[in-house]
């Protein structure tokens, strides 16, 4: 129903813009209040309480069905004739990937243009929410640690706290929003754009109204400020609800929120100086490039105002790298997020000292306090199954005739929900010619990264239908 | 003193074929006789019971003296005129990797091609007796578990049954060299060629006499019996022990020596699949060539018959994924070992398991014994360091100008101890053109990597100066 509404809104800007496409919005959010009547009797029966396992369900229909059905507006009206296609960048925006089949962004209707901004927006919210509420629970890949030093939800007694949570967090992200979509205003563009863009830029999502992304407004301003927003919509949303209430040692005090900083300033400045050397570039258009671009990719946004695929081999393994981190638990960002890698590198030094000292319990900390050896075996497991999906999706991949580097692009950049790749996928190119098998493969791995792996792949497990 | 006299014997057949290099073997073992009557005397008085940290620096040192007096033979006989060269060249000997900076190996004096096999020989020696009896005691990344099932040392009292079964294990080595060396005989090679081919085969080393490798023989006969060896080599030496003892049951009820035959048997058959549909060539061939690559790549070993580069993108990532395997533990191939990714991927297996019941405890078992949590997350992090290691030198690389592909190729082939990678240092290719620094970086990947890691890398950690 929600999305069904949400598709009327854009019907609506189609209406305004008068753009032809309302027709195609109208019949699409008929089909979903069809099928939402048809089906509410017998979901009004559920109990209220799910269970673990119905979680695992549920999270991951509510992302397969959103795609579905709001691949519709795009299918109906035309604009993406082919429904691989449609679902693709349906999934890409619900998945906050930003990933495209298009080849002309420019020619899409106003109202297309709308939605697949705002499903990216959808999105982003629905992750907040299922970052503070439901992985916790379900116990992911070391999530529990997430919601450590945060007022979040304890499992004993979540529903007042989650709510209050989810909501008070969504009012972060609905005002910084806003706040972007003034600055972008400033700045020169649209209403229209400047909206878009904000919706895409706070979901670290990456659609953009223009086929050449951000680097169309040619303007350092914009540029300036939509890096700022997308370090924003990277950083675990709880700590900037402490930033706004003006209580920085929190921010200080976190190491997560360090580290991520440390990438994103350290990488900036290695990158400038790699690509300001025996360029005819000014120093400021190389520390802009530079920062625009890492951090479009560590916070898994996927915005382009360069092609990197155009620096040397030094700086394109150092943006491939960055593929590997994303941004904060409980931001909107993906990638196994700088937390989990944080605490890998961190046993990683321990296992040396462990090797020294072997009967020595030696904790893992982080922010001061002990982390139990089973949320890190947890962490170290996710990192091994997001490596086994990432090896087994290039193998995939190059079955249908990708050469290695544009299939380890493609998988980390739907895997990871950047958007861009390497390759044949980087951000002056994109998903088109993909066969359709691999867009499927792809929309799939959207999800799964999305959904922090094992909410989906656990579906896939006999452990899961056992009794 | 062991090289110097090796040296000697390399010498004598410099002297044997008069091919002029004698008087470079001479005075390189002079050196090293020189060294040994000085450094004796104050080695005497050393504690005959060394320490764990001991264990570290003295099985670091052992490979890289003897890489580094190695290279004398080469250099002072002109036939390598950088030392930077022979040093990788020999570092490449003692780790049995076997990559080369050598154009045209033909060229070599008899003597040296000689040496160059024997320091492959004598480094497969090494790391028996170091996967037996050293790294078990200094508990590196799971070794413990290597040493499972087999009638190997127990951390209590080493000395005695650690030399019989060090002896045992040289045993099979010497006699698989022998019968190895008679059957090339039978299949056409010189008895200089097929005594050089047995040294670096059951090594996993992958030196030739060769340019063009194996491919040189063009005899299927030699081909197939290359690969039997290699799977050999590439197995547990406890285990072959046991076939030669006929007791087949215990390689049946190994779990490591299934998988191992496993993914040989199961590649093997999807490249001849692949090679074949659409070329022109006979199935017994494309059999032959997969059967070839895959065991050469598994076992870490680097010989080709063909350069699989030349094959398409699918097969091209299927043999950059048995990069990642490597041999079985206790055998002399490098890698990760077919054990720990098997551990790897039964814990991943077993996380969703845990995800549905968190308050389960579920032991893994290998060989139907259970490995406790402790050993898995040695290994995971050995896994982890292990990529960590990867992504950090196809980095370094990658700032020599290296593209992607040519410097994640470089890495793992040194790191994995393989020889050939992908991109410009493929089988059809060397690593002549490597840059000096990149050439020591990767003399030092192959040392870290033939040395599990953990025994070279700790030296660099502040736990291990700590008092």
């Amino acid at each position: 129903m929600v999305e069904g509404i949400i598709m009327l809104v854009s019907g609506g800007i189609s209406w305004i813009y008068q753009d032809g496409d309302f027709l195609s919005f109208l019949y699409s959010s008929l089909v979903i209040f069809g099928i939402a009547l048809v089906g509410y009797p017998f979901l009004r029966n559920t109990p209220k309480n799910l269970g673990k396992k119905e979680g695992y369900i549920v999270v991951t229909l509510v992302w397969i069905l959103f795609s579905f059905f709001g691949s519709f507006p795009f299918y109906l009206s035309g604009a993406i004739p082919s429904f691989t296609d449609a679902f693709f960048e349906t999934a890409s925006g619900f998945t906050t990937t930003g990933a495209s089949v298009l080849n002309d962004i420019e020619a899409l209707s106003h109202g297309l243009l709308f939605w697949r901004s705002i499903t990216q927006w959808l999105g982003g919210m629905g992750i907040i929410v299922m970052a503070v509420a439901i992985l916790p629970l379900l116990g992911i890949g070391g999530m529990q640690l997430f919601t450590a030093e945060v007022p979040g939800p304890t499992p004993d007694k979540i529903h007042p706290r989650v709510k209050e949570t989810a909501k008070r967090l969504w009012g972060i992200y609905i005002m910084l929003t806003a706040i972007e979509t003034v600055l972008l205003m400033i700045g020169g563009m649209s209403f229209f754009d400047a909206i878009n863009h904000s919706f895409t830029t706070m979901a670290t999502g990456g659609y953009s109204t223009k086929q050449a992304s951000v680097a169309y407004f040619e303007s350092p301003f914009i540029e300036y400020v939509i890096s700022v927003f997308m370090f924003l919509a990277g950083m675990n949303f709880t700590l900037a609800f402490f930033a706004i209430k003006l209580k920085f040692e929190k921010l200080i005090h976190n190491e997560e929120f360090k580290w991520y900083t440390s990438i994103v300033l350290i990488t900036t400045l290695v990158l400038t100086a790699l690509i300001w050397f025996g360029q005819e570039i000014s120093l400021e258009k190389a520390f802009r490039d530079s920062l625009f671009q890492v951090i479009s990719i560590v916070t898994t946004t996927g915005y382009a105002t360069y092609d990197y695929l155009q620096w040397s081999p030094i700086v394109i393994v150092i943006i491939f790298m960055l593929m590997f981190i994303g941004g904060s638990a409980g931001s909107t960002g993906g990638g196994p997020k700088v937390m989990r890698i944080l605490l890998l590198l961190k046993n990683s030094h321990y296992e040396f000292k462990r090797m020294i000292h072997p009967k020595a319990v030696i904790p893992i900390r982080i922010d001061k306090r002990a982390v139990s050896p089973k949320i890190v075996a947890h962490v170290q497991a996710f990192i091994v199954v997001y490596f086994l999906i990432f090896v087994f999706g290039t193998f995939v991949m190059s079955a249908m005739n990708l050469n290695l580097e544009t299939a380890m692009g493609a998988v980390i950049a739907c895997l990871g929900n950047i958007g861009p790749g390497l390759g044949e996928v980087g951000p002056a190119s994109n998903f088109a010619e993909i066969p359709d098998f691999g867009k499927w493969f792809l929309s799939f791995a959207m999800i799964v990264g999305r959904l922090e792996l094992f909410t989906v792949l656990v579906l896939f497990t006999p452990f899961f239908w056992k009794k």
